[in-house]
């Protein structure tokens, strides 16, 4: 019986670990939840999973959500809240895996006590890895436990590793779709909408992801994560287009021999493997093999999607930069977003931070923060700047 | 230092396994020796290699030999001929890893003494398997040593299966070229010629196996050869046709990830793997990943190519019917390169021999060369049978 605690159990990764938690009662124990500000699926939540433990954002939410449990007898579940509440989630002595899926610098503190309280951890926050993958890293290293990563290209990396030693890796090789800009002219880069950048081509995601998969930022920061999770030079891992995204990712060994997984795109997969490793257990998620049609692939445009070549950068210099390369994306991709900077000026926004960064060590969480609001103001700077030429320029063409 | 011997050092393995060896030459030493009717190529192969033992097919090539060797003042190298030659090359007490490379059912006994003796084998002569797979991996077992395959399939298969253990294995899919006839409308089949069939799309090799991949028997001796090797019901080994053979073969777990291999079509790469086993060495033999175009799969179309339908009931019943289902074949491909039976006559002979054959367990090597000679002898009158119709039938179209 594994017994789990999520962080950020109402979002989607959150609900999908549920689901398999849900298929696998004699295996998987809910033991803590942290959720948002959803209050009403956090209640359902409780409800239906009866846990020790239930974390929500805000100090308010928490007293209702207590009040409406206790009108269901359910007032053995404790009630916590805020980024304290989310940490005693994290480390819950009863439980011993904790799927980290709270997305942004928000779920750094408690997945970094996760690990530093023994727990196994699986990954599916980004900032984790990105912005404090050395540490954390580390940390797991020292507790000797695994840090299992959940996005589909990772867990596949880390299926494939399992055919050779790490010193046996001669590089990995993260697939990436190319998102909707794969076959655009890069002439045509300054003139792209917010409404064409949030029209991906197979995926339905959040917005910020979805805009990072049309700059191939997002591709950036697997590769960083690659590098933290796998102990690789950011040089042994290589991008390459594949549009079908049917192999989630490769590692190729010394010999010259190369594996490859895929499976069918549901997250539970990734999830499923995670939580039962190193065991696998019988799921009905079975890829259609026979239906498997045209595998394509190419090298990425690395002029057209500079924020790639950022990444590599960023992953490069490592500490700060890092974490200045992820708070500058979500400052631009918001302003983006908003109608204040052009699609071709993300990378810009992003380089330019990057420039402004110092490449210094980060000891603890509270560095990681402090350099990410650093990064944040520096890149909000450079938004209003931009944002002014934007405007000017607007103005001259109606002259 | 791995201490080699090969059997069948002079055909395409053991050329290839020598070439392994020249590469890393603090790695192999090569203790012995076993050649077949090639004279010249024997006394190079041992001038170079400067084995502890040589051994040829013929008596009397065996004094040629000592003598050449002689003159060279190389007579501290043992000559022996013969069966009993082979025998004692695959058992030379210096050997701990012995190369499996004679073709046909004349390899079997050598291995089977190798696999006794507790050597590591790697298996690149198919009657092993096909013929014997039950004698010999059942040996194997008992002596706690691996059989590690050299041909491509098997060999991807095996590197797959690193991914999990052999409970969590759903399913092995061995992928197919298709041969040259994937194409060809089944009504044409009857009257395909030997130029036709030996005209391989994508492969140089023996007639025998070039006809074998025509029919699709030869991914019918594969998929037996899974089954034996790795101790699989043959339900759970498919076949999926995928021309460009890039992906040389994929493993299904129970979860629903499949991993797959791929690496450069060169026959030293799984010898290296075999050679080098658990571990992977460096090799400059690299997979040129960003040239990846296009791969294309399909289920295979049994009705066109019932040799692969016969393949599956032969390792379903198992003992003597997986012999006779190699030796109707050879016998058959035999006949069809004569110009004695028409293409679609061969799975005829086959499924004939296979209806005639008594499913009896074989219980050594001389049971299973006995089930192999009386499967040859009416596979043979099936020919002849056979040849007289199509002569018949000839002499009828001259009416």
């Amino acid at each position: 019986m594994r017994r789990i605690a999520i962080l950020g159990s109402t979002g989607s990764i959150g609900r999908s670990t549920l689901s398999v938690a849900e298929a696998y009662p004699e295996r998987f124990q809910v033991v803590a939840l942290a959720a948002g500000a959803n209050l009403d699926a956090a209640f359902e939540q409780a409800c239906r999973w009866r846990p020790r433990l239930v974390s929500v954002a805000a100090e308010n939410d928490a007293e209702i959500l207590h009040s409406r449990l206790k009108k269901q007898h359910l007032n053995q579940i404790e009630v916590v809240q805020g980024a304290a509440g989310t940490v005693r989630v994290a480390t819950h002595p009863e439980v011993d895996f904790v799927v980290s899926a709270i997305v942004g610098v928000a779920g750094l503190e408690a997945t970094y006590e996760a690990v530093k309280a023994g727990k196994t951890v699986g990954l599916a926050n980004k900032e984790c890895l990105v912005a404090a993958g050395e540490l954390i890293t580390a940390e797991a290293r020292k507790q000797g436990k695994p840090l299992l990563p959940i996005d589909s290209e990772h867990n596949a990396v880390h299926q494939c590793l399992r055919g050779g030693k790490m010193e046996e890796v001669e590089r990995i090789w993260l697939t990436a779709s190319g998102g909707p800009f794969l076959n655009t002219p890069r002439s045509e880069f300054a003139a792209i909408t917010v409404e064409q950048a949030l029209n991906h081509p197979t995926w339905r995601m959040g917005k910020r992801i979805t805009i990072d998969s049309a700059t191939l930022m997002n591709k950036g920061f697997e590769v960083i994560e690659a590098c933290r999770l796998f102990h690789m030079p950011p040089r042994k891992v290589e991008v390459i287009v594949h549009p079908q995204s049917t192999i989630h990712s490769m590692v190729e060994f010394v010999d010259g021999s190369i594996l490859a997984q895929f499976s069918m795109t549901d997250m539970r997969l990734p999830i499923l493997y995670a939580l039962t490793y190193p065991e696998r257990i019988q799921s009905d998620m079975r890829f259609p093999v026979m239906d498997l049609r045209h595998l394509d692939f190419s090298p990425p445009d690395v002029q057209k999607f500079p924020c790639l070549r950022l990444a590599y950068e960023a992953a490069e210099a490592g500490g700060a930069k890092t974490v200045a390369l992820n708070a500058a994306d979500e400052v631009a991709v918001a302003a983006f977003l908003e109608g204040g900077i052009r699609f071709d000026e993300i990378p810009r926004i992003i380089e330019d931070t990057l420039s402004a960064t110092n490449c210094g060590g980060l000891e603890s969480i509270a560095k990681v923060l402090e350099a990410d609001a650093g990064a944040r103001r520096y890149a909000k700077q450079r938004v209003a700047d931009l944002s002014g030429n934007v405007a000017r320029s607007r103005a001259t063409s109606f002259v």
